[in-house]
């Protein structure tokens, strides 16, 4: 019997004794147990060489200290949170409202659901074909706006911008804004240049989960030739909980059949593809499941091919998987497929009917993965609500 | 007769003393006094409430500080280098090497040359209209990765990546190497969003010259739809000194003229266009000398357009005003324009012939415009040689 008295945490609850997340609370480094926080400095000397990693007031050392240092600290939290005696310091505070437990270097978003591409380019290209020539080739992406990353529960604001008019753009608050569920990977380790497939795992830390918000009809205007700017640097959202990559090791699967093999720098040696399933709930309504096991590209996909031209990952650095899509109606990732480019209404509890988001609706997803021994991993969720043009 | 003794410290010189530029040496902010450098540390006391500012080891400090402490600080910089007895623990030092002297925070591209995106549009879509509809209405741009730009200098090797082929795509060094000449924004002042054009003075605390290497291949396989990815993304090098904006007041000129009005947040109320004169060097020959009078966007349209839809500018960002093209042959930014996508062959002094970078080839870019009084004002090189791949 543990010396943590709380009830969710539990092997059979996301954030049972399997997960272990790291986030900041009161100013330090803590990790959620169940639904309480135990913060890290008050206990810092039980972590020995790596004390002054724990004591930070961020994540920022921890994700620079690299891959053994991430195993040892884990090691300990799990020794000391099974204790069935309190450590000496030790004490359990309220989770508290969520901070951005690190400084996000780089951000980049992949688009790697072929569902969620497929319907995308359905939708606003129904002649042609839905993908373009690259995308079986190679995991697409782009760089996006660090600045704007906001934690869970961080209001957003509807942005405003110009889009298509009859008579050239006309300006003003977005109509069509938009969600997109996603997974993101958060970087540490060595700064280096090409992480080859094999060695990704050392340089990624954990995982959350990201709201990539999007006003469609600012996008429609801006994207071409360049792609997506102010349509999504406004703000994303991200979880408040990083759950460690190590924490996945039975959620492992291969990710889907191929037509045609990759390029040798994108073979994987072992499964990355990880069997998450979102659960994306609007309003209180859940709208959508999407299946994480179903992405094309890995996360050691995205990050080798991100660093394939020399570019150096740097702790901080976030990667997106894209929005999450399958192929049923229930499990898409962002509104603008649920409604079909805005053609259908989409119901939720209590009559409601939507297409984009209207202002004070809020979107919070979550996640699950199988953990070890039947246990449950659980990713913190990502939660905004949408506050009007000002 | 100023104590600095140092023919390059002339208003006649690019960096005499109405232009001090700003950069790092020895590990403290120095300014650049003709071909010599003068540390600020040893002088931080003269600089009143300011001191910190000046005797801190980056620009960070001070591009956070904003406008006020930017102008006080030139202010006393020119007092005590136009003083005739040297100043009490003034000393000059060698330039040495250039180091990046700043953060960067979040990177963003624009694409604001006419001229540039029309040869682009022509160059790889013969047969539509050079200029996508939106292009005349906005500033088009994108992020890029602020985690790989490097001070001039820096080794810039050949990235490796995919590129088209005829039986899918093929894999290794880019054969088509490329430079943009551009010139970008260092942005400070308080964290906020939309900046309009009004104040975005307020918040760009200098100038300094872009080479953002392009391989050619990779992005043009790369980048539908979703922008430029690694074809950008292994190397944005950067002058080694900031040129404060204070130092263009002579340069300032309107925007070349407009076919149609832009929308309001983007109409200026004063001219930020700059009276900039590029020069290109490839491995000692001039080959072009690009005038950023030309381009159609301001740096004031482009920070207004970047922060409409709510989205924070931060100290440390930069933002570059994409490739810097002329209407002549003799005024383009990068050598796809210059050898028509690879078709015309570019001569370099020598009797050496071109269309994309070989290995160990250098690009030098640099700057003048005029100062007040008609002094020079300079803006730092930059400069590269390409590595072979590795």
């Amino acid at each position: 019997m543990t010396w943590v008295q709380d009830e969710a945490f539990s092997a059979d609850q996301p954030f049972g004794p399997q997960t272990l997340p790291y986030g900041v609370v009161d100013g330090q480094i803590a990790v959620r147990l169940g639904d309480q926080a135990l913060p890290l400095r008050p206990i810092a000397e039980s972590f020995g060489e790596h004390a002054d990693l724990v004591a930070a007031d961020s994540l920022n050392p921890l994700l620079a200290a690299g891959r053994q240092a991430w195993t040892d600290v884990r090691a300990r939290l799990t020794e000391l949170t099974q204790a069935s005696a309190t450590p000496k310091g030790a004490a359990l505070v309220p989770l508290g409202n969520p901070v951005l437990p690190f400084t996000v270097a780089d951000y980049v978003d992949f688009y790697s659901s072929k569902y969620h591409a497929e319907n995308v380019g359905r939708i606003f290209r129904p002649n042609d074909d839905p993908l373009l020539p690259n995308w079986t080739h190679l995991p697409v992406g782009y760089h996006g706006r660090a600045g704007t990353i906001v934690v869970s529960g961080t209001p957003v604001e509807r942005p405003h911008g110009q889009r298509r008019g009859q008579q050239g753009p006309t300006f003003g608050p977005s109509q069509r804004l938009d969600i997109e569920a996603e997974v993101g990977f958060v970087c540490g380790g060595p700064v280096t240049g090409r992480v080859p497939v094999s060695s990704a795992a050392d340089h990624v830390f954990g995982v959350v989960l990201v709201n990539d918000w999007s006003a469609r009809d600012i996008q429609a205007w801006e994207y071409q030739p360049l792609g997506p700017f102010l349509g999504k640097s406004f703000a994303t959202s991200v979880s408040g909980w990083v759950t460690p990559l190590d924490a996945f090791s039975a959620a492992r699967v291969h990710t889907p059949p191929r037509t045609h093999p990759v390029l040798d720098y994108l073979v994987e040696d072992q499964p990355w593809g990880l069997e998450l399933l979102l659960e994306v709930d609007w309003n209180g309504s859940i709208v959508s499941r999407p299946q994480f096991a179903n992405m094309f590209y890995s996360f050691a996909q995205q990050l080798a091919h991100m660093t394939v031209n020399g570019a150096t990952v740097r702790p901080g650095d976030l990667f997106a998987s894209g929005t999450v899509s399958g192929p049923e109606r229930d499990q898409l990732g962002c509104f603008l497929e649920m409604s079909w480019g805005g053609r259908d209404k989409i119901a939720l509890l209590g009559g409601e009917k939507r297409t984009f988001l209207e202002d004070h609706d809020t979107v919070r997803i979550t996640a699950t993965a199988p953990g070890p021994d039947g246990s449950v991993i659980g990713l913190a969720e990502v939660v905004g609500t949408v506050s009007p043009a000002s």
